[in-house]
């Protein structure tokens, strides 16, 4: 499905186990990935890719001739490529489901795994981990913000190369999107694929509407009318005697698109063109530029909008378009651990999420803490491989795309707004910041 | 090397292809790729990522499975889907060399194929363009503010997907990067791959100081050491009485890394500690949410800083992770064409951009026109593909290099700043001006 070369990786990967491999150094360390805050706006962030990053460890594995280049390339000694050769991912990986709604310092995923192999995979768990999170959040507010006006993905074409349109098409349809443009999203993950017609296609013909004509003849049952090209008013006004035309054919005209100008102001005046054309039926879809501000003053001024083509500022999260995450160490050989650095400081030893739910089912607040103590409220990392095998099969796309629903129906009020607010309350338990303080006072002590 | 699948396409692309064949609509097409404004900030681009367009080209089929899920999809009929097997690519391609700077409305890309052909590619060759020459013209800026510094990429973990992260290498490496941490792109191009050591591998160590040594020792040639996991000062002072013990051994402390607090000062305080120490040989390496400007902030308050490891803001173009780019028809059976919507107007036909030069070598302006309209200058578009074909082997990326070093060198020295100035001059040659009148008075009369 997506690229699974071992050397997908930053070369510091490779230089650090060829240092343990020197130091016989390979005890079971403990990763975990997280955000560390959020990005400004955002009241909220969306697991998701975890599928992918099963995918990538249960291939992981160096080719021959991967294994050829590292030794060519002069950084690395014999003995240590050779001993790459029988890398496969043999650790244990828990997790928060794709789709459940998570806030910064919240794990929403686990590795424990000999020390090479948990290092090894950081860069990519981290690609594919921020990427479709990110996407998500950001479909998310869309979907909030279209209420249950249909959404389409249409940004293959400037998401930042194929899989990130693919990715992107999976993220957004597991955030709620009904659809994608993109063909091989559709074939891979069974997301329906919709879509209209280019400019294009109205320049390749003399006549506009016979342009029109032409594609509703070819898709007599799905047919969007891109009216645009040239004047919206006009084309809209011809798409009126044409439809009639064609109903005497058994074609009906399905919809028509806007992509340019005032989206708002066109759909008012096309909508009553083509009411007063007993054309009620045809719906009005537009795109072009479309984010969750757009689409929600679209949807607040009544635009007589049926369904929104959101491409570009979805799938690269334009306004944020990277996650401030890391995957880190927090345990090594049974000693949990924690960083330090100015600004980048780390929680450490394997820990816990626990969620409070009022009556209503809206999620009240999270507890932090270290795995083995048990908190109020439902745990939200769950094991989901052991010894490199998964514990399962993985759910369908449809289902954490209805799990994604679910969760954003249990977000506390504030939190559905697109404006930021009053964070989330996610409570340090007093077990956690007892083991930090601990780490704290042991490595004082080894540094002093 | 990139994802080559012919679904890797908009629905739409292959709803219009099935109204083609209904019509028999298949005479020759041309369509060009342009940036149609420059983001807020930015004074070039960078043209980057032909070669994949053209990997793409030669190697475009729809395979059995393919056909099969479009036949199941039920979108399609079964003569269509039966007419897309022997589909290839067998059109010509002018473009502009990879490593040369454009602007809005020079086309980059010029396609010539028969209709279904230049109309099924466009997501991917929008795909495919529109993200490298972003990064490029981003990689470039951080180039120009880090004047000669040593320059990483270190992006591929917040790259958006695993191309993203190697087309991101490729493209910072084409503007003037010095090499890249990831290791795949390091295979692929050639690209010199350069890496140094995580917190991780410090947190896996009781002791920072043993850690050091080990990595040294298992990295005698090439060792950068991280000194920022706890205290940096703490760190610096150890490296001295430890580089004095490796040095007895044959092995050089090489540099240290500083990837968190403010970096211009705690560089200073490193330098001071290891000049003091003897080890003025010893370099400063920089990273950590690094853009062109706080490069240019360090480079401008002479921080002791040697190099830079730069990631996310420039591999996802942070603050423009998108451009408003576009593939657009400008002729269909010989008859030039042009799109009006509101604000997305386009000029029409085959289109070639001369560039004039001052004797300085400077750039000072270009003339867009149609292509039989010579004008003084040099061409920038010129042929790459010819029925399919490549017209010749692609250049090696370190000639392309070395190409957008010289067509830095050339940009007016206004341009070479960070801040946005006077636009660079693109004229419009009364020659195109006169053919995108007569088009407008082709189509109102064919409207009217």
């Amino acid at each position: 499905m997506t690229d699974a070369s071992a050397l997908l990786t930053d070369l510091y990967q490779l230089t650090m186990l060829q240092a343990y491999f020197d130091q016989g150094m390979n005890e079971t360390a403990v990763f975990e990935f997280f955000v560390r805050k959020l990005p400004e706006g955002r009241n909220f962030l969306l697991a998701a890719g975890l599928e992918q990053v099963l995918e990538y460890l249960e291939t992981l594995r160096f080719t021959d001739e991967e294994l050829a280049w590292l030794e060519r390339c002069g950084r690395f000694h014999p003995r240590f490529v050779a001993s790459l050769a029988d890398l496969r991912f043999t650790g244990d990986v828990a997790a928060m489901p794709e789709g459940t709604v998570f806030f910064p310092s919240e794990p929403i995923l686990r590795v424990t795994a000999p020390l090479r192999e948990a290092q090894l995979i950081e860069t990519r768990v981290i690609n594919l981990l921020q990427f479709q999170t990110m996407v998500a959040a950001k479909a998310a507010r869309v979907r909030l913000a279209a209420t249950d006006g249909l959404l389409v993905d249409f940004g293959l074409r400037r998401a930042h190369g194929a899989e990130a349109g693919l990715l992107s098409a999976r993220a957004s349809y597991l955030a709620g999107f009904d659809g994608s443009s993109n063909v091989l999203a559709g074939m891979r993950w069974n997301i329906p694929v919709l879509g209209t017609m280019a400019h294009s296609f109205i320049q390749a013909h003399a006549d506009e509407t016979a342009a029109f004509e032409h594609f509703a003849r070819s898709h007599p049952k799905a047919n969007t009318l891109l009216i645009d090209t040239y004047d919206v008013e006009t084309a809209a006004r011809a798409v009126v005697p044409l439809a009639a035309k064609l109903a005497a054919d058994g074609i009906s005209v399905q919809a028509v698109r806007l992509d340019s100008g005032n989206l708002g102001e066109h759909a008012r005046r096309v909508r009553a063109i083509l009411d007063a054309g007993g054309l009620s039926q045809v719906s009005i879809f537009v795109s072009g530029s479309l984010d969750e501000y757009v689409v929600a003053d679209l949807v607040a001024t009544g635009a007589p909008i049926n369904g929104f083509g959101v491409g570009t500022r979805m799938n690269t999260s334009a306004d944020h378009p990277y996650l401030d995450c890391v995957y880190k160490m927090q345990e090594y050989a049974g000693m949990p651990r924690r960083k330090r650095s100015e600004g980048k400081e780390t929680w450490p030893g394997r820990k816990q999420v626990f969620r409070q739910f009022e009556a209503s089912g809206r999620m009240t607040g999270d507890i932090l803490t270290v795995e083995s103590d048990a908190q109020p409220g439902s745990p939200l990392l769950a094991p989901v491989m052991r010894a490199g095998r998964r514990l399962g099969p993985s759910p369908p796309l449809a289902e954490l795309r209805q799990r994604g629903r679910t969760e954003l129906a249990r977000l506390p009020q504030a939190l559905r707004q697109l404006s930021s607010t009053t964070a989330y309350a996610v409570t340090i338990a007093p077990a956690l910041q007892a083991l930090a303080d601990a780490v704290d006072r042991r490595t004082r002590q080894a540094t002093e």
